[in-house]
């Protein structure tokens, strides 16, 4: 099965020498479609099973370099899945009343409660990522934020989230092609912002705050998994065997019935 | 194309003259699945449109007795639409700290925001339909709450929310065989309480609850749908034919782009 990269925890994590393009086997796209089906099937049954069980949760962090693809994997992956037990978070700039609490206030308010599968379009990992390649905050400050963070998602797997953090891993060529794609398409490019270049030529920056988010917040409790995704439909595949295979795991079962319902007939 | 049943503002309803089998011209299970599909498509590019556009949204009420068919709506008719565009909140008996509000304080914290469509699976009819049953609170209390009603959703809808209220009509002796099903399924028994039965004992009452709360709240701005539910094929039909032709009316737009990208090659 394809299977995303992952590390030990505490590893040192080089996202340059890791290949957007790589494939696990012999995949293809046609492939890849019928597996898809697969996974939602199973997942639409799992995760209605979760949702009746309603003791666990799952909590699916996004995270990736601006069109690494966080929005068409949320659609490909969850379709089967009953928006009831479902609810996506997305994480822009903070508001001024976030601004006002401490930076893990606003994620804490999201987390999925028991039954349902939650997910993050990018996370508290910001707090890491563009804060320390803007300087938003202070060093001093930002440096602490791995730790807290790891204490936040033990306390969070120690409850009942089981947590899966995915950084969708896109090539420098890959995302110049995709923002390209953006200005020449009249229905895309509502998307594009000049902003958007400005980002990019901080790649390097960015880089180097993944990999620092990556190799000090890759938990035992709480693994990252790299996901190769340049190509769209195998980021896809992956994300889809990752979430199908931590339901297989969890084993969700239906709840039991109240008792002396066996003599009863409705009128 | 299937309609659901609507009336004039201020009309009286009578629940018992609507035929919860009632088929609008010749539709059968399979054309249904068709039709369903196409509602399918259109929807997805629609939902994305509104989501882009950023404005205004979408506010469907699912009211209905138990076994109604709610859930199931959910999942027939949202299944195309990303999760990230689409909230579901079930309301349950309410908290303590919910208690502690007016009836409207955790309604108002689950409006759906600008660009999304939010689900209310039962919501703060309950609040003139199960409390006004079991006299959960004085009845000039509950009197007052249509009136309460009608202001907050004319004041929602002169904001940016367009209300869809459907009430799924079961029949009583549909609603027993779904019942009867329940215990007699192991995988769906955990759904089946003996209050079940309680509460179909206040059959009429109910239906009389829900016809003044059809009666008072159905308003221009924010009007009612009876949706014939004993056939959940038909049921389906109708919501999904409800929702498109309400984004279709909405006619959601791409955003204008920034200025000045014309010129602009990403490198």
């Amino acid at each position: 099965m394809p299977r995303p990269i992952t590390f030990k925890p505490g590893e040192k994590v080089c996202l340059a020498d890791i290949d957007p393009r790589k494939i696990d086997g012999d995949w293809d796209k046609e492939s890849a479609a019928e597996r898809m089906e697969q996974n939602a099937e199973r997942t639409r049954d799992l995760a209605y099973r979760l949702y009746a069980e309603n003791r666990r949760s799952v909590l699916l962090v996004l995270q990736g370099m601006d069109t690494a693809g966080k929005d068409g994997t949320i659609r490909a992956v969850m379709h089967s899945v009953s928006p009831q037990s479902c609810q996506v978070t997305p994480f822009k700039a903070p508001s001024n009343l976030e601004l006002d609490h401490d930076f893990l206030w606003r994620i804490h308010q999201a987390v999925p409660r028991r039954g349902n599968i939650g997910i993050f379009n990018r996370s508290h990992y910001e707090d890491v990522l563009v804060v320390r390649v803007h300087n938003l905050v202070p060093k001093e400050e930002w440096r602490s934020r791995y730790e807290r963070i790891n204490e936040f998602e033990q306390m969070l797997t120690e409850g009942s989230v089981t947590i899966v953090k995915c950084m969708l891993h896109v090539s420098k060529e890959e995302q110049r092609e995709r923002l390209q794609k953006r200005l020449d398409n009249p229905n895309k490019r509502w998307k594009f912002s000049k902003g958007d270049l400005a980002e990019r030529k901080l790649w390097d920056d960015y880089q180097e705050a993944y990999e620092a988010a990556l190799a000090h917040c890759n938990t035992k409790h709480a693994p990252w998994h790299v996901i190769p995704a340049d190509r769209k439909w195998y980021r896809n595949l992956v994300v889809s065997e990752l979430l199908r295979s931590t339901l297989e795991e969890l084993d969700p079962q239906f709840p039991p019935s109240e008792s002396g319902l066996d003599d009863i007939t409705v009128v």
